[in-house]
């Protein structure tokens, strides 16, 4: 990371939404490490990423505020003198979105409203990053996908992701907040839960790797995906925050690289030395969403801001499962 | 309108929330001569447009229920065994969701996705229309525009509208509901309010005409813009409505014809034979999100279903004022 850039959060006061989950967390900590003043505000609701352990080595340092981003009375309170607020708290998982359309909509816009709307009342020069996704784009016409793919989302996680990003842009073009927004790819790494599959496969996948479980790919397997490891995407959303020509803009936050689905899952079992692999039917529930191969092109992420993803699967794989065997007591 | 379509709507039940304003009262109306059973709902909210007296003559014949289309227990209730629903219930004005995007997202997503889920549980065959807006596309990159054209919504009321039509088309391939989805351009006519210029411009520049004040143009009027009669949209929603073909379907709704803001209002003043015309600067709140001109391209609807517009700007505007003379007590 540029000097400039490492410069800009020292004395800083930074607000993180959604802060004990794994990317919150990991963007705590590098502020924090950085200089910056942190606050967090999480929901702590299940089965959501939180977890105390994320922060456990700066949470004397840091103020903690477990809140809902829906809070009308806390939001306001919270982002008050704040000079940058990254909007990370998020309903994490598009089945969840199928069978609970209203809370994802309540949380995944609404409650990115109401953060919106309280930074406008009181924190209206606070730099506002937020990340959207990859499923923004439904099916795929043609890869590596760039920001101006059509965007034709086919579930409520995806249409919000969809409308919460408009809104942004509105709150830039209206209002003048200066606001910065992703498209995240498929997101794995260090402090993500452990538990379920509805956030990140790659961490689930480890987690049975580690238990000597049988992983099970749902059909052939063949379906590319842009891996991208947390710490990587830790850098960017500091970058762009630090970085005025990124107020206002998209950008796609991915590795660059498509690598099959099966291939992600033999990389784990390979790591971490245990576990297999078991090729299975699509349920149906499953198959109608499904959108195809996705790669992203990072290539306006990497002309117009001094970023690049650093961390290949391999690396990031490894690096996950020995966080995990370190710590596997906090999330297991 | 093709028999069988007429025939289609012998014996329905057909349900039309916002059943009271400008459009759902003419479906109604429409319906009801078909041959349907009609029950409409309405909140009957200020400042929007429902007026008992749109339905006054078919009263005694229709069930109307004053309910909230956000209300879970109502909409279950009023969804039940219809066999065509015209979900028309909104928050009118692009600008008072400026104001108030809370209450937007809630009347105009959230509202529509209670109505959706109701279906959902206990009205699964039932063929569900619902309008978008022209404000949907954002800046126009080209004019006709077609429904190919890119979506940048530049207002609450917009990207809800685009979040809604979203919705509708995942309730369409998830979940197999028949839904027909619409993006109108400028609507006018009978029926609608006449205090305010939040729905329909022109009906609230007749309005200023017959009232022999004067018509307030912001900037130059040369902006063209594409005035549609609501006899001929009803016309395109129960036609659609009818025919399996355009379920699942988007289509523009307008004249296809570009008319100057400024010769809209000529006409009027010429019809009326009162008011006049001033020029304004532009207030500031418009202005930056003024869009430029818009042009439906109509081909699409056209070529997919036995429908095509029928009542020149003129004519509209003569049939328009003619009723406001005729009922002004029940308007003004």
């Amino acid at each position: 990371m540029k000097k400039d850039i490492e410069n800009f959060y020292v004395g800083k006061k930074v607000l993180i939404t959604g802060g004990l989950g794994m990317i919150g967390s990991s963007v705590a900590h590098r502020a924090f490490a950085l200089g910056a003043t942190v606050t967090i505000v999480d929901a702590v609701k299940e089965p959501y990423g939180a977890n105390f352990f994320n922060i456990e080595s700066i949470k004397d340092r840091i103020t903690i505020i477990v809140g809902d981003i829906r809070d009308k009375v806390a939001m306001k309170e919270a982002v008050k003198g704040q000079d940058v607020i990254f909007n990370f708290a998020a309903q994490v998982s598009h089945n969840d979105s199928i069978s609970d359309p209203f809370l994802d909509a309540d949380i995944n816009y609404i409650g990115h409203l109401n953060v919106l709307e309280c930074i406008r009342a009181v924190a209206p020069e606070a730099i506002v990053v937020n990340s959207g996704s990859r499923l923004q784009y439904g099916p795929i016409q043609y890869n590596p996908v760039d920001e101006l793919h059509p965007l034709d989302p086919k579930t409520p996680y995806a249409f919000n992701k969809v409308v919460a990003e408009n809104m942004y842009k509105y709150y830039f073009h209206i209002h003048s907040i200066n606001t910065v927004l992703f498209r995240i790819a498929n997101p794995y790494g260090i402090r993500c839960q452990m538990k379920h599959a509805k956030y990140s496969i790659v961490n689930f996948f480890i987690g049975q790797a580690m238990k000597g479980n049988t992983i099970r790919i749902f059909g052939d397997g063949e379906q590319k995906r842009d891996y991208i490891f947390n710490e990587d995407m830790t850098d960017a959303f500091l970058i762009a925050a630090a970085t005025p020509s990124a107020y206002g803009q998209v950008y796609n936050l991915g590795s660059g690289i498509g690598t099959k689905f099966s291939e992600m899952a033999e990389t784990i079992v390979e790591s971490v030395g245990n576990g297999d692999i078991e090729f299975v039917e699509w349920p149906e529930n499953y198959l109608n969403v499904e959108t195809g191969d996705y790669v992203s092109n990072i290539s306006k992420i990497t002309s117009e801001l001094p970023w690049e993803p650093t961390t290949s699967l391999q690396v990031g794989i490894k690096n996950t499962i020995e966080y995990y065997q370190k710590y596997s007591i906090h999330y297991f």
